[in-house]
């Protein structure tokens, strides 16, 4: 008869009958009485730890019990069972036990409580944890569809630079990235690129120049803010995904935005019920049910100037009082979606000041096609545009910012050759991860975060 | 009647019939008779162009032709017909027909053939050719592929970091990142980590920690090698997938290596029969026969030091004469895939003096668990190996080789507790994007290429 090896997860999703299974994994917590033991494993698979019962009257299994804490990888031998007295479908009756790894009692992750402060030292180890478990098995769902719903429409997934010598949009502090020495004298022309480079802090620029021959395209990779901020919600280095469409305007950029969010949270609500009904019990009561509404409210839409005109007659009051022209704040956005609209909102044709040159300019003069996806709790958790694709206006609104225009010549040119409507936008991966999993600390939604003063691991 | 609007790729595999369509996208190249112009258009989606047929005594049609060069982006609405003139199904009659984008005469990319040389200086553009078009579509579904393949064995992706304080495996020159003004006194404690910081070189490290914990996973991100290397090979920045399991040993990973590169090579050539035919015709004569050998042929294993034995004894003569210790140069690795074996080789067990500290000793004191997959005409297209899981074992073996043990002790931890045996392996994503089209040059595989002295873009 052949051993069957699973993960854990899925003996509990289909067991294998009658037949002799192994099981490998980390023993979170060994429970002891005079007969028998009960080891809980985890295999980073599940939620729930799979129950081994161990016979301790069969000395072979005693011995073993001897050297096993939490902490140990075993492998274990034996058969499935109906487990009555668990959450759990099946427990597993030992009749081989192998410590393959043992942890000795200095072992950080004791059955007990951390907090998340302490965790985040221990990095390499907080994988197997709960709550770092359950947000890495979303995350890594989310990674996924955001693969799969980009590919089944069609769109080439496209891997935008790095490094780069090119000016950046001024969308933040930027790194420097240098092979000189030190203290050496900073010559740009001897550095490895022959001139200052720079950590990207978006790959937009290039992904256009790839919907302008591919029609629709995405970008996913990290990208950098070399900013002082200690906050919950910020990150040095995080991740970022990134459409861009040709022959699309504002109406389609937010029709896949809308789309794009409801696949996802449905995807997550789908495969993670065990994960969701852990956040929901320890981490952020009542997240469940605020997924599941945006998933089924249609996203509101209103320009930014309706959206001020609420504002003011609102009977809120606002620590930033609204005022044409302001940047929302999240007080503002929070008003929006919480109580006024009680769901998703739109907020299109923002003033052009606060948004970037390279949004389209409506004919009004002041306000530019972009959008803003918010959403209850978190605020932004989308923005996009449409390009401007006229090369003139363009032109004249880059000298108007002052910007070196030798170095976007080539951004320019996408307009001067074959130019056509295009838009897109931009989702910060590790924001969202954190909004779906109602997780406090952006830290604790990537594996190894890089924030001011930390880039340990 | 609706308009049905389509991608050109979707036109020719499945028609629709008797209904209007709408197409979008770039000329390629416009002829003309008296009566009729024929544009080839293209939308990134396929290799071939779709044929539009314009009858130029409709003066709407003829009006418009007037500002239509090579590289306009255009709209056509019209009704399919059977082609029979061209190689593809079905053409397009046009019944209305409007430039959205012109594009003046200096338009870079006329109908003629370029130097990659030339396309690279114009890295914004060369995706709209035949040739990088084709490159870029393979890259994508290998991509895909790739998360695909790890999904679906319940592997979990793995963000590991990018910046990293910690010491790099040594495994070449790194990139410094740094916000302090490039003439200050250099300071790494008032630097943005409080500590000198690098680029990554491999994310494997931290991918142990999650394996450890997740049992299965992998990572796919961009790695970074500030040598100063000129060759068709070798960029600054590139893209890599390591793969890392936990209770597994070398012939698990020589395992999944196979079944990895077998699954992402009879992926594209299923998918691709249009792109690799214009490889086979353009770029690579013989390809696809040499792609479909190593899907067909089960990999050979051989230790190092039986592969050095059979160089010894070779009729062939080597530039370097091969001996036990030496590292396997190119020519050694194509007479053992194209003469020797005649297919893939895996080799194991090299030398642990030409490999990295982390892997598993032998018993022999001289060699580790290392192996590599070598294929027919590239040489090495996989590094891998089982890791030390002995705490002792690895701490000597660093001491030994003057690590700086502090800046790794979370890595050694791994080792007391709860460690296991665990393997994986790497893959340049982009070097296998080059294999598999035939492309002579690395920087015309990935969309904006980093090499010394150039990051533009």
């Amino acid at each position: 008869m052949d051993i069957i090896r699973q993960r854990i997860q899925d003996f509990f999703s289909t067991p294998p009958e009658g037949q002799k299974v192994e099981v490998l994994g980390w023993v979170r917590s060994v429970r002891e009485s005079k007969q028998v033991a009960f080891l809980h494993l985890s295999d980073g698979s599940t939620t729930a730890p799979l129950q081994v019962v161990v016979d301790k009257t069969r000395e072979e299994l005693a011995s073993c019990l001897e050297t096993l804490r939490t902490g140990a990888s075993v492998r274990v031998v034996g058969t499935l069972r109906p487990s009555p007295g668990t959450k759990q479908p099946v427990e597993i009756h030992a009749e081989a036990l192998t410590v393959l790894g043992p942890a000795p009692e200095d072992y950080p992750l004791q059955k007990k409580r951390h907090s998340f402060e302490f965790l985040r030292e221990i990095a390499h180890l907080r994988p197997r944890t709960n709550t770092i478990g359950a947000v890495m098995r979303v995350r890594n769902t989310l990674a996924w569809e955001i693969h799969r719903f980009f590919q089944e429409r069609g769109f080439l997934y496209v891997h935008t630079p790095i490094i780069t010598t090119g000016d950046a949009e001024g969308a933040g502090a930027l790194f420097r990235v240098t092979t000189l020495p030190p203290d050496a004298p900073y010559d740009p022309t001897e550095d490895f690129f022959g001139a200052p480079a720079f950590l990207t802090v978006s790959g937009q620029l290039e992904a256009e120049a790839y919907a302008l021959a591919f029609v629709n395209v995405y970008t996913f990779g990290p990208t950098f803010r070399a900013e002082n901020s200690h906050t919950p919600r910020h990150l040095a280095e995080f991740w970022m995904v990134e459409p861009e469409m040709a022959f699309c305007d504002l109406e389609g950029d937010m029709h896949l935005a809308e789309e794009f969010i409801t696949h996802l949270l449905e995807a997550v609500l789908e495969r993670h019920p065990e994960e969701m009904a852990f956040f929901e019990q320890w981490i952020a009561p009542g997240l469940t049910d605020q997924l599941e509404a945006v998933v089924n409210t249609p996203f509101t839409h209103m320009t930014y100037t309706e959206v001020i005109e609420h504002l003011k007659k609102a009977p809120a009051s606002f620590t930033f009082p609204p005022e044409w022209g302001m940047d929302l704040q999240t007080e503002h956005e929070r008003y929006l979606t919480e109580e006024l609209v009680k769901g998703p909102v739109i907020v299109t044709d923002y003033p052009k000041e606060i948004k970037a040159f390279y949004m389209k300019q409506n004919p009004d003069g002041r306000t530019v096609r972009a959008m803003d996806v918010l959403v209850p709790r978190l605020g932004e958790i989308i923005g996009g545009s449409q390009r401007e694709d006229d090369y003139e206006r363009l032109l004249a609104r880059m000298q108007e910012l002052g910007m070196r225009i030798e170095a976007y010549q080539w951004y320019l040119d996408l307009r001067r050759y074959g130019g056509a409507p295009h838009a897109g936008f931009g989702l910060g991966f590790d924001r969202l991860v954190q909004y779906v999993t109602g997780m406090q600390n952006i830290r604790d939604v990537i594996p190894f975060p890089r924030t001011p003063g930390n880039a340990a691991f």
